[in-house]
């Protein structure tokens, strides 16, 4: 269905940009930002995919995925002050990325008939893992162990769909309202500053 | 054996542990440690797991090492002093961690029918890939390309796995006495701050 | 083919030597620098293989790159000082070892019968991630993603493959004048310093 492409073309369009402007940041020259581009915006998907043998992963046969990666490296090129401007656009686009790759990932956990908590966590390592590469490459300590709610966020997700199918909503449904869910804590989130609490040592 | 699964199972604590304290000192949030906690613990598996093709990796169907991780998690946030007070008992379940993971590692080889050179590597990969993983998420050179005798200490376990079988010795016994091997090269190491050389400049 | 053989010896050793060379500069102990040899050596075709699924991974049946890498390893142990004196040398080697690994990373893309967009990012997977991973163990931002012309290299002896192939040559020798190109390209880079652009923040 149409609208769930847009959705996925959303998300994998800003983890991209996150990661081409992350390396702009640093430095890089134009075809390092092109590798941080892609591996940002691939690199949870692949994970998950090594992770369960789902080879050859999954962006080396859809190339949908690809063109909209390239569309990004380009336009962060092109427009990256103006990015740097909308960061509340960035951010939304970003959470639906976010509760999307969530939904993705746990339906291939479904796939492979994992269990749920396998499956959820699997939804986690799709939704974070590209911006864990991201950081590892750029040399810090990866954001989301950090940042406001953020793997939690796509926990939550995860849970709420298996909760909605015990409930026997059906699958569609399940995830739309599930990703919703991921979207909305995440603007929550950055609109009241929410944190977990750290550990005093 | 009952023996045998308390052995995995305080070595994968010791693992998890190791991680969850590293991941403390960094002020990660509880989630990021969470994180930490559970990669440090799998990560030597999963590596070893992911190269020889043995997807989806063993985590993801054992119950009981995911229970050990979450518990091994919960008892650091709660008593992280107690544990920093106690570096040799951490240190003995490490090493009793480290020998059973190289051992283990060696046996997935060993069924994939692969040479005794790369049985042996995989049993390093196992024993010291988690701790690569945390200090690589955590930022840092990994501890064990520097530090007093670690991946040194489960290649010589590997080695004499091999040579108790050519000498005909029955599996178990080859493994326990290696394993036994592995643990008191550690506490030698520790007890007497044996160091691999450096190479001048 | 023997001559085939010698280059593709070389290209490993080459690799080899350089993460031999980057661990001794950060002072690991002589087994950290055992490890990052190999890791460089053949971290690039590991990669490549786990993501298209074609394992266990090459290295695990590969007596000759073991071998190769060890000797590299021990080479450089003794003769540090010397390889550092010699930079067009290690340089030359280095090229060699790119083009081929690119090659040889494009055609396992090929018998996976991936598209040519896959073949040719398997190809630099190949040639670069080798140094990615000792980088990224050696706590470095990958040289490759700010160094000159290096990753884009591989990527002209894919696009060149092709339009060799497309002209209806044969592969091999298809295949040797795309890593003379690779080659040609990074002297030509080295003599005259070209760099890509960065961007302008």
């Amino acid at each position: 269905m149409i609208f769930k492409e847009i959705l996925e073309i959303l998300g994998t369009a800003s983890f991209a940009i996150s990661g081409a402007l992350a390396a702009l940041n640093k430095r890089l020259d134009v075809f390092g930002i092109l590798i941080l581009t892609f591996v940002t915006a691939i690199g949870g998907g692949t994970v998950r995919d090594v992770l369960i043998g789902h080879t050859p992963v999954a962006w080396m046969k859809d190339q949908t995925a690809i063109r909209t990666i390239f569309i990004s490296y380009v336009l962060t090129l092109l427009f990256h002050r103006a990015f740097k401007k909308l960061p509340l656009t960035l951010n939304i686009f970003d959470a639906i990325g976010l509760g999307f790759a969530t939904i993705v990932g746990l339906q291939r956990g479904l796939e492979a008939q994992l269990s749920p908590t396998i499956c959820v966590t699997l939804g986690m390592v799709s939704g974070c893992f590209g911006g864990v590469v991201r950081d590892v490459l750029l040399n810090e300590i990866p954001l989301v162990f950090r940042k406001d709610i953020y793997a939690s966020a796509s926990l939550l997700g995860g849970l709420l769909f298996f909760l909605f199918s015990a409930w026997e909503m059906v699958a569609p449904l399940a995830a739309t309202l599930s990703i919703l869910a991921v979207v909305l804590l995440r603007l929550a989130v950055m609109r009241f500053g929410w944190r977990l609490p750290d550990v005093r040592g």
